[in-house]
């Protein structure tokens, strides 16, 4: 017996996808549920792999059966392929087990040909309607059958519209097309020097055939290459009736969503036009009804929608989007899957249907997209308003923000403190930026990526940043940019969209965050389901704050150098780092010791109760002082203008001393915990200024939990003299208080080699915090700050790394350092606390692999720490098993 | 039964080190094989490890058992213990197992009181001697077992050498020595409340109890943590009677070699002198004599002498280092070690003892230090010249090298052109010097360390180099340089030691390296026994002949980078990196072709039948360009001095486009195959160019055999991009040509990430190369050319790290990422190809770690080849067990 290569939509199903592709598994689907779907039948994906096993031979019998079904078709809508007065059209489109979408091809309106048009005229009294869908098929079936090359049919239209002196299509007369289709089939004989087939029969036959070679054509073998998709599932052939929404005032066509799209409310949502295809709906030309009007127009045909909608939406337990028409009074469904929505949509309806006990709180969890979420935590700008956009840049942190255009950081702290709000703009920023990005509302670049100094440090801050807006033209020195013919003036309002990029004239209306009662739910289901703790990253009281806010556990990493930064600092930090010798260097750290105390305070204050893992001084010390080429250029401007001055000589001793320590590549230089080893009085004021802090604050009677962090630690020796230099100054500080306070000391792991040794630095190490900014870098060999401008795009566009890795965890590499670091780790400190800070910390992908590998927490900026809470608790869903993979139609 | 804590001399043997310390069990051996030892006995480390386990209490009997070896010590020598006609005399020594030299303590003379002291003097009759005994012996009894402070003896000492008015302590009288000696016996009394112990078994028992203390002093302790030797060995005590080379005409004392220690000659070498002690010998008072006069001093002794360095030359197989004493007509050996020697002395010693049936070639091969060779493969300054060192800095090169100082890259070359032989002065160098240092004879600079520019171009190179002398200044532009008061001008001749780092003015007379025929045995048996290849690192024809007649197997590391720097392409090189569109850039490439064709046919026709590893392009692209800082200094320069000028506009293009090419951290920049991916015609070019010069040399009859290596690789997908255009390029080539030739595609591994996803690269690479340098650079987030300056130092300093890991591959970090390649790679590509180049590879203990992880070669600088064919024999002497670890008395 042979094999059976053609099953009807009745007997199928959902679970038929391997067998039936997903478009037929779901037609069936539908059939089965008792939906009106337009009749059919599917020709098995098992049909496609013996066609390739017999070197692209149709199998055996397949036509028979085809034909069986073609049979079946006709006696059910009482119309027959070929037949002139009352045509069964088909389409015949592929569907394989995996969504590829326009990867294949699809013909529409076969059966037609120069005798079962005019049947079709007749039967839809619309002589031109007959025509165009024949003409259109000649074309389709010309273009994906028999490989004419779509710009010929397209050229020979233009020549009529021409002839017609016409510019639309929709001008042409049915006498334009039948000249045109008359040029078609020519073309096709011309070029292929075989005839446009007449036989309904063969050309489904052909259609068939088409379909299953296009399994192989370039555009689907490297699309399946590209998303790792095997070679040998082989597409399914989805042969159905055509139906007709342009049959008179008693057909039509629409679209609708089960739900809101944008608010997630529980009301059929959409739109459609009575006498109208699909194509009529979304083109455009005429304006669609809502959907609601249809309750008018066609009571009966509405009822019956509501009633599908509501089965649709119990059935697939999520929003669906639904694609029907009415032909001639009778509602057809054409296709439901699930909709796209809004982030607060995507929330009410999750929220929603766990209250209507459709799905499970986890599932529900998983049903949001914690990316999505983004621009609800940040002020954005109202949607409906009117703007000028006059340039597009790069979304490099998330928000909007409305302010008077300024030009540099001096200015843009002076007007903040003057009460002003402002954008501060400029060609990239770099650290001596900081106190302006810190006074700016938002900062607007023209150079530099989504992991540029401004962006990285706009993100951490929760401000919203464009970047590498290149059409912005700053000029020179002067406060002024032009985008085209725009001028824009120091002190002139625009506004930015640090979540798409826009840049605005003027004060665009500003929406707040909504954190709506149902994402608070959300999120306590998550926070009830996920086993990943999330931390805030935070270098401030208001940040920590903001951080304990939005749901963190802690704060994961306080980095100690923005506190250098500050305007009353910098030239103390800079005496320290230029003393000549160690009395010098202890005078200036004597200055900062109740500067760091209190900023201690402050945040361990904030988080009353919770952990606050504080890092030690990290970057490399040249951050902090003058920029050389600059100096150089100053100097030589002196020397040309003053001659010998006291400045002069006080600036060439002042490059002297900054060329000294300037560094070849500073990421791999003196920073980190060789400072602490170099200069060990840095590091015992900092752990100084920590346990003095925690003092002050157990006498208050709070309750700080100080974790100190020793960065960028290659080796157990190295932690272990440093480590007992803040158990000396906790010693003292304990000596000199009385007062008695408990902290660990960990190390963060961001080079390979910690990664590598950790079961010998887990010996001393209290906790470990993946730097995975760092590691990256390192493991990839990838500086971060040259990358992305110079090469990376181009490993993007080549595919030859599939993500970022600065966005997103690089699981082969950084990953398997990640995982061999905590495995180590834990082989000798099986109650090791493990935890990653840097960006990674706030990225749904990344955290998915945290929580795979058993992290302890992830910690991110304040403004993430909501989504991180939601990605956890996806993790957790998704890889414990916890709801089934595949929920829904998706 | 009670444990026996004492053996004779006569008990033990070589093999008891463990129990009776390494100096107590060789005096056994030297005992048992006939030697005439002075005789003596050993307490054992057990008794030292049951005094600490009893608390610091000495085990009980152990005094007894003492005193019963004294009387058969007493009846042995006819010499009692505290007798005062004829007192038995003793030294106590400290004995670990492992030897540590200087950190325990050694009482000598014991046995000394107010009473023996004088039948001393009968004995010797030299009244001034025993005395002169008898303080040292209170001052070493009262420093060591008393812990009264040594500077208190040395100023009552000083007090009466200038009451005498003398200097010169042998100007002291005997009557001088009893006031010295009443001094220090009332200075001990005043200190420790207790008078200096008459009683020499008191003595004794103390100084057993000192030396058992002395192992937890603090150096002790310090010395055994530093190199790993566990504290629970203990010390053995070693006591033998005190023999005196200071009898008479009819003694003396003296050291000599079984064999010419410089030059390796059969022949007993040595000095002495009659009626002196030891001391006496190395101290240069009076001036030995040869040994050779003994025979006609001391005729019988002499032949006695003889006949024992013959007996110890066989008994240890190896050369030996013997003190020796003349007691009154009777010779003692006190020690015997392995000698000290030239490396010229190592190999002939080494050589022989195979001929002589003595050591197995094998042995022969572990005998000469690899390091030691270094010298012997320059040519260096003879040793015998009289020498004006004007200063010292670091040896960054081995060799020497003497010419006509210069002090820029353009005066070495066009003097060089000239047939002057010069030495290139420079701060420090750069990639534009490249031309001055292709032309000098060799390098000197006053900045940078040993893995500066200068240093590791040099090596490279096999150049002679001295880096970081900061002693010599040059100041400003001038062509002068100044060391204290001597000023050096441009011309002036001067001479650097590149194994030294003495920078000597004038010429000193050079010795050209000798190739001795015993060195080529050696080596050739190294070849016979290693398993691992050795290639050389050439960039050039010359060097690759060079690495050949060295021994490389073949080219492990040819950089095209170096090709690229010539005077006449780094022109057309800037042009291609700057070019603004493709067009120029493929016609700079265009010129570069032929000449890059020329470089591979030279370096594939000198290595003429072996492999040539190419990598293509790899350094940052501003490595080509000229220095930033310096251009915006000219740029302000010309804007003071000429106004708006072509020049000052072409030079402000220049600097905008440098800018958009300069990187922060370009060592993890736009390099190595990011190049590649880029720009893809410049790899194109190159790998074209590799298989134009392989067709040329086939139809010449030759057999090139090219590698092309990818460097900087971190992925698979990279790596196929990248091989496609090669193969690409060779299937062209063979097209054009009709010639077939054979070539491989491999790459290195030098970032994590490469080590990591070593299986996955494999599956395409045909060979691995580890590039050690990046890979430590990347591994431990150190940039080679920021740490030496700027922290490394400390981190040996505090022994953080056990070696400079630029030097000495890490083992730990970088070579665990190794293995992991290595076995990741080969278990995809079971007959992968695996070498390393980089430093590393002709770094003896590298080289052995090298061996055990499996790779098929190293490769080093052609200078090194002959050192790496000796480390790798070495290595797998030693790791696969071929001869015996312990050998000799080492």
């Amino acid at each position: 017996m042979s094999t059976k290569y053609v099953y009807r939509f009745e007997e199928g199903n959902a679970g038929m996808k391997n067998l039936l592709g997903g478009k037929g598994a779901n037609l069936a689907e539908m059939t089965n549920i008792g939906l009106p779907v337009p009749p059919g039948f599917i020709v098995t994906t098992e049909a496609c792999k013996e066609f390739y096993l017999q070197g692209r031979r149709l199998p055996d019998g397949l036509m028979d059966e085809i034909r069986e079904h073609i049979r079946l078709l006709e006696q059910k809508l009482g119309k027959v392929l070929g037949d002139e007065q009352n045509p069964l059209l088909v389409s015949v489109r592929s569907g394989a087990p995996v969504s590829m979408p326009g990867m294949m091809d699809t013909v529409l309106n076969l059966g037609l040909n120069d005798r079962t048009v005019e049947g079709l005229a007749r039967s839809t009294g619309d002589e031109r309607f007959a025509l165009d869908c024949y003409r259109r098929f000649i074309n389709m079936f010309g273009d994906v059958v028999m490989h004419v090359e779509h710009y010929q049919f397209e050229s020979i239209l233009q020549a009529q519209k021409d002839r017609r002196g016409v510019q639309h299509d929709h001008q042409l007369t049915a006498a334009d097309w039948r000249e045109v289709i008359a040029r078609y089939k020519s073309l096709i004989e011309t070029e292929i020097r075989r005839p446009f087939p007449q036989d309904p029969l063969e050309q489904l036959t052909m259609a068939v055939r088409a379909v299953f070679d296009s399994w192989y054509n370039d555009r689907a073998v490297v699309y399946r290459k590209i998303h790792r998709i095997p070679d040998d599932l082989g597409t399914a052939v989805n042969i159905q009736a055509m139906v007709f929404g342009n049959m008179g005032e008693d057909s039509g066509s629409g679209v609708a969503f089960t739900r809101n799209p944008s608010t997630g409310e529980r009301e059929v949502y959409g739109e459609y036009l009575t006498n109208a295809q699909g194509e009529d709906v979304v083109g455009g030309i005429r304006t669609p009804k809502p959907i609601q009007e249809l309750a008018a127009d066609l009571p009966e045909v509405y009822r019956q929608f509501r009633d599908i909608c509501e089965l649709l939406d119990r059935h697939y337990r999520d929003m669906q989007d639904i694609e029907f028409t009415i032909e001639r009074g009778r509602l057809y469904i054409l296709q439901t899957r699930n909709g796209k929505r809004t982030a607060q949509a995507a929330i009410r309806i999750a929220v929603d249907m766990v209250d209507e006990g459709l799905i499970s709180r986890e599932e529900a969890v998983v049903r949001v997209e914690p990316e999505q979420l983004d621009h609800l935590l940040h002020r954005h700008i109202d949607p409906e308003a009117k703007l000028d956009v006059i340039a597009t840049g790069l979304p490099a942190s998330p928000g909007s923000a409305a302010g008077k255009a300024v030009f540099d950081a001096d200015t843009a702290e002076k007007l903040a403190q003057e009460g002003e709000k402002v954008i501060l703009v400029r060609n990239e920023t770099t650290p001596d930026d900081i106190h302006g990005i810190v006074a700016a509302q938002g900062i607007l670049t023209s150079r530099g990526g989504m992991t540029s100094h401004a962006a990285v440090v706009a993100r951490g801050m929760g401000k919203p940043c464009v970047c590498g807006c290149e059409a912005i033209r700053i000029k020179g020195r002067e406060p002024v940019f032009t985008v085209n013919d725009v001028t824009v003036r120091q002190g002139d309002l625009i506004s930015i969209d640090g979540s798409t990029g826009r840049v605005i004239l003027g004060a665009a209306p500003m929406l707040d965050p909504e954190l709506s009662p149902e994402f608070q739910r959300l999120l306590e289901w998550a926070d009830e389901i996920r086993t990943l703790e999330v931390r805030g990253n935070a270098d401030t009281p208001a940040d920590a704050a903001k951080a304990r806010e939005f749901g963190a556990a802690g704060i994961g990493l306080c980095r100690t150098e923005h506190m250098f930064m500050g305007a009353d600092r910098l030239p103390i930090v800079q005496q320290m780092i230029l003393a000549d010798d160690e009395d010098t260097r202890r005078a200036a750290l004597e200055k900062l010791l109740p500067m760091q105390r209190e900023d201690f305070y402050g945040i361990l204050k904030a988080m009353d109760g919770l952990p606050v893992c504080i890092r030690l001084l990290d970057p490399p010390l040249h951050e902090f002082l003058p920029d050389i080429e600059e100096l150089h250029v100053d100097i030589t401007r002196l020397q040309f203008t003053a001659g010998d001055t006291p400045e002069l000589r006080e600036k060439e001793e002042l490059l002297r001393k900054i060329r000294a320590l300037s560094e070849c590549n500073p990421m791999l230089g003196h920073r980190g915990c060789r400072l602490g080893i170099t200069y060990p009085e840095v590091y015992a004021m900092q752990a100084r200024a920590v346990f003095l802090a925690t003092v002050d604050l157990l006498r208050e009677g709070h309750h700080p939990v100080p974790e100190v962090e020793i960065p960028l630690v290659i080796d157990r020796n190295e932690f272990v003299f440093l480590k007992q230099q803040v158990d000396q100054a906790a010693a003292e500080v304990r000596a000199e208080t009385g007062v008695e306070f408990e902290y660990t000391v960990g190390t963060m792991i961001e080079l390979p080699r910690a990664a590598l040794l950790a079961d010998e630095i887990a010996r001393e190490a209290e906790f470990f915090s993946f730097g995975t900014n760092d590691l990256t870098q390192t493991t990839l060999g990838f500086s971060r700050d040259d990358a992305e401008g110079k090469f990376l795009h181009r490993y993007l566009e080549l595919k030859l790394l599939p993500d970022n890795p600065f966005a997103v965890l690089d699981r082969k590499g950084v990953g398997r350092l990640i995982a061999m670091g905590i495995e180590l780790g834990r082989s000798t400190r099986p109650d090791l606390l493990v935890g990653i800070c840097g960006e990674h910390g706030g990225e749904p992908r990344s955290i998915e692999f945290c929580h795979q590998v058993g992290m302890n927490y992830v910690s991110c900026s304040p403004y993430r720490v909501p989504i991180a809470r939601l990605a956890a608790a996806q993790a957790r869903v998704t890889n414990d098993g916890l709801v089934a993979k595949d929920y829904g139609t998706k």
